[in-house]
């Protein structure tokens, strides 16, 4: 399959690495040092499987069309990169999400109607230039966003499980990425403001119970959306954390590297949509100001 | 006046030194190390004004019975602290309470009617044993608890405004208590997960957003219980942060110094208070779990 990843960032590389491995037509499209790195060395996957692949890269897309353009940058990229990308998205060409956080697909829907929701569980680091790390293996679920479904997307799913990306397809994405959204308003919002790794959520009574008091609130937004859940999204939170106990999550990640964060994506999108419904999300809100307050302090600490 | 002050930590030792020195009868009761330094060698005032008082201090309360009893212990040693105090508190004992958080005066009134609710601006840090820092000076407002007045109350705040404590009274004290808890849920919430200064809730927009949204959530409260408030709590709030800038709030030294905390009887008890009357406190809610969960792994950290 002739594949361009948007954003040759951790999942990014990683998923680039393993379609490249398993013989697609891959492209990884991403900021310059990735890039050069990777046309100077391949890109190395290390951690959970080890091995070096050839791959091109590139800063730009070229103008030929792609049958997959797999969006992997952060949420508050993917408006520009979309339009940086527009000229190769053709009417045959499918774009993928399985970036954190709610909106992403909704911008690619402005594009084109062959947009695929997704949602990884797999965990990835980019720990040096054309070096990613796979530190965790997870599932991948992908299906027509917002629901539905489509031939193409078996067939992504085979050329995704064939690459060792264990993926299931479904017919409700847009359920499986509020599961996803919700799991992260409370593993990166009590992870990032205490600074903890995930395993602290349920080692501390006072951390548990809030936890299902802020997944409730995600929820009761879904609800009111009127999304439905194949897996109700404490399940996905407990599961995500026994899995993860020892990280630290994305958000956090970020916060400790001075880079912006996707707040805005995941609480700040759970507290816009609970507005359009005439609802309110104040423990999300409260989350996204005081990491909002966090992204700012560190720059305060960094003199900027 | 003859005045036991039970609680000889900062605030219980800057009013009992000022006590003293105005010419009252004063008895400190605290705890040993505190209690033994103030007779060895008097009472030290530093910060805004400097002095030495000679003053009487007890780990325990005599019989006699005093005409004031300040209750000035943490919050979650008053019930303890009136049931060793018991014996003396007499038919015409007055109990007043200058103590952070809601729920201590309800305590005082199992025992007798007559007591007085007030807060106090004022900052005092126990430097060392027998020292005590005045960091701030502000105002005190005491009244009838709940609500109404009683000559004694005018002859206190005589008392005090001759010691040099600016005191002014109210017959509203409840509201008085509730606008000081209001400012110390907000404060204390945001300082302590931050680790910061009060000043900087003014430095980032997100977190002046988010302050008035706490605010108004403790003040829902309050006007579903019938609580009238002589100032505006988003007035407190901003004249506290403004003339306490520079300063860590106390909720934070504690966790500073891994004690415990008062935020059962701040956010605590809002939500508390939230739910009697069938609402919710969402915020005040998280902003308890999170603390408490920082109060768990200070713990954590050291290997408690």
């Amino acid at each position: 399959m002739k594949i361009y990843v948007l954003g040759a960032g951790s999942i990014g590389s990683l998923l680039g690495a393993l379609l490249a491995k398993a013989g697609n037509d891959v492209l990884l499209i991403g900021r310059e040092e990735q890039v050069k790195a990777i046309n100077k060395k391949g890109l190395r996957v290390t951690g959970r499987e080890e091995f070096e692949v050839d791959v091109k890269a590139s800063p730009y897309a070229p103008d030929e069309p792609p049958e997959l353009l797999l969006l992997t940058t952060k949420s508050y990229s993917t408006k520009t990169a979309l339009e940086c990308a527009r000229h190769c998205i053709g009417t045959e060409t499918w774009i993928l999400s399985v970036q954190n956080g709610l909106g992403n697909e909704e911008l690619a829907l402005k594009i084109t109607p062959n947009v695929i929701g997704g949602i990884t569980t797999n965990g990835a680091m980019l720990v040096d230039w054309g070096v990613v790390e796979w530190t965790g293996k997870g599932i991948t679920v992908i299906g027509k966003y917002p629901r539905g479904k489509s031939e193409f997307i078996e067939e992504v799913a085979k050329v995704f499980n064939d690459a060792g990306i264990e993926t299931r397809v479904t017919e409700n994405s847009i359920g499986w990425k509020w599961a996803k959204a919700i799991v992260n308003s409370v593993i990166n919002g009590l992870g990032t403001v205490l600074e903890t790794k995930n395993g602290v959520l349920r080692e501390i009574p006072e951390l548990e119970g809030i936890s299902v008091e802020i997944a409730r609130e995600g929820c009761i937004v879904a609800q009111q959306l009127g999304i439905e859940f194949e897996i109700h999204p404490l399940e996905l939170l407990w599961d995500t954390i026994e899995r993860t106990r020892d990280n630290y999550n994305s958000t956090l990640q970020d916060i400790m590297r001075s880079r912006r964060t996707e707040v805005d994506y995941i609480h700040g999108k759970i507290v816009e949509y609970a507005h359009s419904v005439g609802l309110e999300a104040p423990m999300n809100e409260l989350l996204w100001a005081l990491i909002k307050a966090k992204e700012n302090l560190n720059k305060a600490k960094l003199g900027f």
